[in-house]
């Protein structure tokens, strides 16, 4: 359903990713946003939602890094290598802290187990676009 | 990938839409932001921008509005049925009025074709969700 | 601090809106936008976060329907007058139940009171600039 | 106007900077993501759009981390540093090179030089943010 593969398909400009990779990274960062702030609705409805405070932080904070990421990325005329690797970075954290966090509720809420394989899956996205980010400089670098 | 709908069987309360047609207008709404993020991108990327001010704009305004009103479906806790019905509105209209602006650039430009696509589901999907709200609330009139 | 006057006022663009009201309006749906983040966050860290789950519905809401209303708002360029219209009447929608709900809670959390305060700003703000945008049209059928 | 201190001295826990920072950071972000989408809105429509494409771009990408590390900052229970310091140095790299792009139109476009203001002014104070937090860490260490 999603449509970020045939945007990057008909974008006039050339791009420094893969497509793939970066159509990957795009579809993980809505989905994880998506995800996350339904997480934090669901744990607001538990009934130990005292115990679920850091889950309901995690998840809001993901949500809007992932938000802002997958609209960085989204934007490919003038890219700008810095920001985007700042934004990636900043995204895998928020990812990966979400995850560990809703990881120890799993058990018990199934849609934190729902939620952690999303935010696994939107960090290691954004951990490929880094990696192609970095190899792409330093090939840069050799070939100058 | 996404997971509107996990989510939304793991969610611990009940809601007044059938989950389908619920995770259809998520997804759409989030599928919906990305798409017109990246064809405002690719807009201002094209040799005629200039003819293309009041799509970027619409592209921009739709996905403010897709992003907000994804995230208040995502939110079944305490529903609120009003906002809800102010938001659907609110995206229905600015996503048909950015599918028209798309609609006229269609033929130059593929990517405006592929974002009048997901603004046209987004629309339909949003559509069906504010039909299922009034259905509710006029079943509950008659039955109350 | 804010520069949301001094844009308006170096914009190349004439808009349809008294700048006064279109500046007040902006600034009130970002400063809601924030407002309601950090009322959401203060509810979490209750004693009594149980009884305060609407309410932090309510802010989450608000917060993201006032970030979208305050950026179509900022947005002059090939404007159009009914997502304008739908947007201020969702967001007035929103501001208002987040205003009452907060409301509830005001006695025993100032931040609800601080929040609820907020609310009633950004609904007046917005409520001013739909009555322009009638009056407008209301001028424009009548010297037509 | 601005209710971000308010906020901050009515909520129910203690957090690590101080509010003065805080408060002023939280609204250097709100007030940046107003300014550069106006500023991407006023860009779009100037004549010599096509000059324009790669502040356009910087604006948007500012206005979306401003928004997410705005949110980030307004959390404040269970707070994460690495998140945090992840968003701030994301933020800053945003608004520095937003500036930039800004001051090399600031003579024509007037609305280019406000919103340069507006991202030194972010930068400035995201980055005074960032300080405090590596004073904390240092301290924290020095303290054990």
């Amino acid at each position: 359903m999603a449509h970020a593969r045939a945007m990057l398909d008909t974008h006039p400009r050339e791009f420094g990713f893969p497509a793939e990779d970066l159509a990957a990274a795009i579809e993980a960062c809505f989905d994880c946003a998506q995800t996350c702030t339904a997480c934090a609705d669901a744990c607001l409805a538990e009934e130990d939602v005292e115990s679920l405070r850091r889950c309901i932080t995690s998840d809001l904070n993901c949500s809007d890094i992932c938000v802002a990421t997958g609209r960085v990325l989204s934007r490919q005329t003038d890219y700008d290598a810095l920001i985007t690797q700042r934004a990636l970075e900043s995204c895998i954290r928020a990812c990966v802290a979400c995850a560990e966090e809703c990881e120890r509720h799993a058990e018990h809420h199934r849609h934190c187990a729902v939620c952690a394989e999303a935010c696994r899956a939107c960090a290691a996205a954004c951990s490929e676009l880094l990696d192609d980010e970095v190899e792409e400089e330093l090939s840069a670098l050799q070939g100058g």
